[in-house]
């Protein structure tokens, strides 16, 4: 059976056991032929494939009404895999998402890391670096490159250790955001995981 | 006698109790004839500026052995301007630099509130919004608008809060910052302040 997560910059698929990536500028969907589950949190290609019938948009079976109706789809996907936990989506936006035994208690979406560091590029060549993973975050920085790096990891570890439940990270940049949250389990395929007991849950009923 | 702090995207000019601003793009520094003193962070300006004999350099008076190499001059002037605080600069960055007794302690580099907006925008359209300073930040969110505030206003405001130090704002989005800040101290000519200080210094040494 084929999966399919997309997001704003890439399809990311499952079949079987593996995964591969298309970037969504060059791929065209109708060049799959089997059917096909998926979410997409991309409007320019949810609108190609509702057009494709034997892509299935997963989204269709969401109780909308323990969420909100302008939530990214795969947050939601992420958080119904997780009973108890926070859940750091770590993509070209980063979602920390907090479910508390069973109950979705809200979230916040700060942006990506390379959007981090291309939004301080933007403003000026003097503030392009890149985040420096291994800094002390128990004193102020005194250089710019850790000026800018406390001021994007320090929030995000604190509000995360603040809910004091067990921190779940996906998505693409979970690595490098293992480096500050080390008790942290990482889940690959925790959207994927979670598309199938959606279609299992669906099939049941 | 006149004044310039030169930004990443405009010339702040004051002359007598006069401010006013022009573009960095339009803006031929060579039209003005007197003298005039100045500081800049940008590169391109500086060095058109340092070939005009009537403008002045004002960050060539910095003493050094206090700041750090890369550390941008108006970081520098704002703080030069406070002896004990912490100093929230609210330009095209935020910086936040702690001042305890006369001594820097270090700062960090926040986005600020245009690069903000459009970063989020660039990640996707259904992340476009504009930041809600009127936010509950003692819950979790649960809208986009929110979700986007939350990780970009708490974190300033908590990593500002707990300096424990008087709360002086300067730059372009002062006002708007005095929301989350409401005790603090707006302070928008603090640069020009500093600039006159050191200039008077200098002809008194």
């Amino acid at each position: 059976m084929l999966f399919c997560d997309i997001g704003n910059t890439s399809y990311h698929f499952l079949k079987g056991k593996k995964e591969f990536k298309k970037a969504i500028d060059s791929f065209d969907p109708s060049t799959i032929k089997e059917r096909i589950y998926y979410i997409s949190v991309n409007r320019d290609v949810s609108q190609k494939l509702h057009l494709l019938e034997n892509w299935i948009d997963l989204s269709s079976f969401i109780d909308w009404e323990k969420y909100y109706g302008t939530m990214g789809v795969d947050r939601i996907f992420a958080i119904e895999a997780v009973d108890h936990g926070i859940i750091v989506d770590a993509g070209s936006a980063i979602t920390v998402d907090v479910v508390r035994n069973g109950v979705f208690e809200g979230g916040s979406i700060y942006l990506g890391l390379k959007a981090i560091e291309c939004a301080y590029k933007n403003i000026s060549p003097a503030l392009e670096t890149a985040i420096n993973f291994e800094l002390d975050m128990s004193c102020l920085p005194k250089n710019t490159k850790d000026a800018i790096s406390y001021a994007y990891l320090k929030p995000l570890r604190d509000e995360v250790f603040s809910h004091n439940l067990p921190i779940v990270l996906t998505g693409g940049d979970a690595n490098k955001l293992k480096k500050i949250f080390p008790e942290a389990k990482i889940e690959t395929k925790l959207i994927f995981t979670s598309m199938k007991k959606m279609l299992n849950k669906e099939r049941c009923d």
